[in-house]
């Protein structure tokens, strides 16, 4: 097989029997070329092993792409600081183009937080804008209505929402995560018939709808396959950290025959953690927990935690950019769903786990 | 933040405070530098966002690179076919280059074929070798010996031997990889204390050190976690397909008592499809195998196999390619090893799973 460097236009045009000008149209991904012509081109294309090169022309254009994120707040090394560095990198990767890049970081449990942060994110006038999604619809709604009327493309990350028009989503299917991270605790809680289910809260709700629908993905899953597993919920509550432990104490003195639990967000070290040092001598308790942040993985390695899944938020904001590049810079035609990996990681397999 | 577009040699050297000729040595990789200064300019490429371009220079040879593949015969859609898949997609990323490539494919169960392959692949005084190995420790190092000699570098893909000195491995951590396996069988054995090996043998052993390695890994974990567990095996001879169906039958009949089984190569399929033909009315055995390849990816659909570990042939393939020629074209400095992430693949999270 010899590799052919350089394809012209002209070749695909012949080869597919059509204009070069029709070439050009379906390259673009513009709309006014007809079925066949459109077929004919892509099977000469891939036959030429075309490789296309928009950059030249987008590079000619000398114009200051301004590339806006808006973000759930976070702590140091968090899942979303490993969205950022993503989509950072994703940046990086297309730094032959004069872009701009500012980021806007909201509390992901104080609306008004959100609606603050976005009036200053559309007052800096943005080309394209990565969300990371608030929970709430309408507040979602009224920002992406006002993107929609300034004709500034988005990406959405993490949570995804049917209702809205997005140049691309990138995450996980919710639904079947939940329903993965069941099965997984079902096997390993075997005859054990109560599972805890602890939720971090704030204003009354987890955090995203993502950790929402996960939950859901996880009772349907446990309905169908043993609906007589009690799950047992326990609340904490974000803004009363004093609280958690005196909560999680009293929920293990309680249920003494509860030995396993999960958890749909980043924070199962919480739990791990006040066990190892609040209750050293309870029967270990069998932990799932999203998220290979630093707190999660070394609860993983010292055997506090025994699954992890993991959902590549580095890859996610990464790209995330490269998709709004694609679609808003070279017009590349993009696909709008891109769900994410549900992998599951335990202490055999983490060291290799590749966000 | 603004990104940077454009940073010259003499920026770095500036920033640094080492010379131009200092900044190009490191760039490429050569060991006539002091730790210093190397530490001095690798601190100014990352705080620059240095994007190096080697390309041009290597383009500007005009050289035509012949890189030749010598991997075990596939059926159509195996994991080799995967392998395959990567490299043509890695060759293709660098079609800029001028790349003759030819493949030459032996029977892994014949040590024969892959000697008269290795002689016509060096007949044809290839640049560049990449090596999916046989079995055989001393017909690979007669292969490995005469590459060294004739200077050639060469990689490794599937599995690791740390006698040779490629420039990269890519495949798995063959004994994590087995504890892997054992700890997510053992979980779904729960009460159960038999667990089924079936092993795809051909003169006498199993076709690659990476299965004999997962066997270690998979016995070792059982031995440390559940020595009482017994690990019944049964050989299927890959020469003797009608008698595949015979032992089956004879081993499940048998062995009433055995509802799980392991397979550390890619042919778990047979087994689940032999139970749904052959003994439709057996209870279920759970059934754990490698590889997404379609026949067992079928079975994970309809039920008959519960868990795949999924090892990414075709980015195996296509991250060598890229190493091998960032490598040996472009002259930047590469790891040798490369593991790939062990995935566990179910009914609920298959269609996610991205090669």
């Amino acid at each position: 097989m010899e590799i052919h460097s350089k394809v012209r236009i002209k070749d695909i045009a012949e080869r597919a029997g059509v204009s070069v000008g029709t070439v050009d149209r379906v390259l673009h991904g513009r709309t006014n070329v007809s079925e066949l012509s459109r077929e004919k081109v892509e099977r000469a294309l891939s036959e030429l092993n075309y490789v296309p090169n928009h950059y030249a022309s987008a590079l000619a254009s000398n114009k200051i792409y301004k590339i806006a994120a808006i973000l759930p707040m976070h702590e140091v090394d968090s899942y979303w600081a490993r969205v950022e560095k993503g989509l950072e990198e994703g940046l990086q990767r297309y730094s032959d183009f004069k872009i701009s890049y500012q980021i806007f970081r909201y509390d992901p449990f104080n609306d008004n937080s959100f609606e603050v942060q976005t009036q200053l994110l559309l007052e800096w006038e943005p080309f394209a804008v990565v969300i990371g999604p608030i929970f709430n619809f309408n507040i979602m709604s009224k920002f992406v209505d006002k993107l929609d009327l300034a004709e500034i493309p988005y990406g959405l990350i993490d949570s995804n929402w049917p209702e809205f028009n997005p140049v691309a989503f990138y995450g996980q299917d919710s639904i079947r995560s939940g329903e993965f991270a069941a099965r997984i605790i079902l096997m390993a809680a075997a005859s054990s018939k109560k599972i805890a289910l602890f939720k971090l809260m704030g204003e009354g709700r987890v955090a995203s709808r993502q950790q929402l629908n996960r939950e859901v993905g996880f009772r349907k899953y446990m309905e169908e396959h043993s609906p007589d597993t009690e799950i047992v919920e326990l609340s904490l509550f974000v803004y009363d950290k004093a609280g958690v432990k005196e909560r999680l104490k009293s929920f293990f003195t309680k249920n003494t025959d509860i030995f396993h639990g999960v958890s749909f967000n980043s924070s199962i070290h919480t739990i791990a953690n006040f066990l190892k040092k609040e209750m050293p001598r309870h029967r270990h308790v069998t932990l799932l927990g999203y998220d290979a942040i630093d707190a999660n993985v070394a609860c993983i390695k010292d055997g506090s935690v025994d699954f992890l899944i993991a959902q590549h938020p580095m890859r996610q904001g990464l790209n995330c950019i490269r998709t709004m590049i694609n679609a808003c810079v070279l017009h590349y035609k993009q696909n709008r769903n891109h769900y994410m990996a549900i992998d599951l990681l335990t202490k055999e397999n983490i060291d290799f786990y590749k966000d």
